[in-house]
């Protein structure tokens, strides 16, 4: 018998036609997919609904296995208690590694876990599957295929590349831009924002997106001191639209 | 009649499943293709060869109108004469422009503008497109459709997510490395590189990958002080058995 595989699979972000070929087959040939599902409160997650979605058009009959994400506990952050708050996140990463072995221990064959854009970036699910094949009783070969990230679609919504000539790009969090920007860097690519805070960079220049290649996808460009009131419009019409929304952002420093 | 639209194709690198859904439509809608040549004295271009040999693939009978890339003089920039370098790169670009208008007004119909990776990195053909249509003979819609970096790749191939939890990653090239080591950066992605030093890095962790998705394919991963060898051997033979050779790696510091 051949080695199992799961394929770690980038799904882009939502768009079928932004599937690679590579991709699809990885998705038709799997017994079941994997998909984390973040529970908030008595809603559905949004985001499962578009992965659904897509996969009943390029995938149709391909079984989602949801993976509830454990409750995390946010208390000794709130707290200020590191040494707590690390414990609480590594009883978080075990908790989750457990709930990936049970299910891929339970239900044999090759498996596909979908992940959001690109599983190069701001994903956890190749942390994840590692963290399983260390513990021992799953045995499989890892095949990571790649999708089109935010970062690539924001670029193309604005049909702009992502740096000046030859010039550098720093890709990083909205929680960590302060510290590209006071590190002096020029050309930042901002993804995973959970709220906007451009105070002081009135005169760099934003390309931001929301929900790209959704229906709900906004748009808007400019120098910040200028645009921020329309990005922040944009981000709120998009959510309500949507229900959900994911934004991402370059800015670029005046004279970069 | 609907307007013209030129489509600026991401192709990846090389592998026709790294295509995705849309870019494979835009090249069997196109009325041609347009690629740019590099020559090198007698020799062909041997990316043109590997993208030849995709778009027979995915796109049989797409006709690949070529634009040679016109010869760039490079003895200000040995003479150390920056005013003469920075002329001698705009009549570069006026050329490489005028080259493309010609094509464009001789021949009508959509065109897919043919970019290896993606259209957002490092890819000058976006601004070429832009210099076109701002010239005024030549009316368009531009369409980009983002493909597969090797940046991507080279993640995909080892398995890794580019970045420590929530961490940045600075992106950059060969020739720009040193200031991003020396600007603090602790987790740097090196993409076009005509060579490689990494001299002083030895205890720096390297992800390093050549020819990404083609049978010369190698991957070395490691400390750099124990694999720099093995690193440029690899890359001595990807480009003795392929014609060509295209690096990319992350690095990360020691306690990144």
């Amino acid at each position: 018998m051949s080695q199992r595989r799961l394929h770690v699979v980038g799904l882009g972000c939502g768009d079928p036609a932004q599937l690679t070929g590579q991709a699809v087959a990885a998705l038709r040939g799997a017994a079941y997919a994997l998909a984390p599902r973040k529970d908030r409160g008595a809603g559905d997650d949004p985001l499962l609904a578009v992965r659904r979605a897509l996969l009943a058009e390029v995938a149709p009959g391909l079984e989602v296995v949801e993976v509830t994400d454990p409750e995390r506990d946010r208390s000794a952050r709130v707290a200020g208690d590191a040494a707590a708050y690390r414990g609480a996140v590594a009883d978080w990463h075990a908790a989750r590694t457990a709930a990936y072995e049970r299910v891929l221990l339970e239900r044999p064959g090759d498996v596909a876990l979908l992940v959001w854009g690109d599983p190069a970036f701001y994903d956890s699910t190749l942390r994840i599957v590692d963290a399983v094949l260390a513990r021992g009783a799953v045995t499989a070969e890892v095949v990571v295929v790649p999708g089109i990230s935010s970062l690539q679609l924001l670029a193309a919504a604005h049909r702009i590349v992502l740096h000046e000539v030859g010039q550098p790009i720093t890709v990083t969090t909205g929680r960590r831009l302060r510290e590209a920007v006071d590190g002096g860097a020029d050309n930042v690519l901002v993804m995973l924002n959970a709220s906007l805070d451009l105070a002081g960079l009135e005169d760099w220049t934003i390309w931001w997106a929301a929900n790209l290649s959704a229906p709900s996808e906004r748009l808007v460009a400019g120098r910040v001191g200028d645009v921020l009131g329309d990005v922040l419009a944009a981000r709120a019409a998009a959510k309500a639209e949507a229900g959900w929304v994911m934004d991402a952002y370059l800015l670029r420093a005046p004279g970069a």
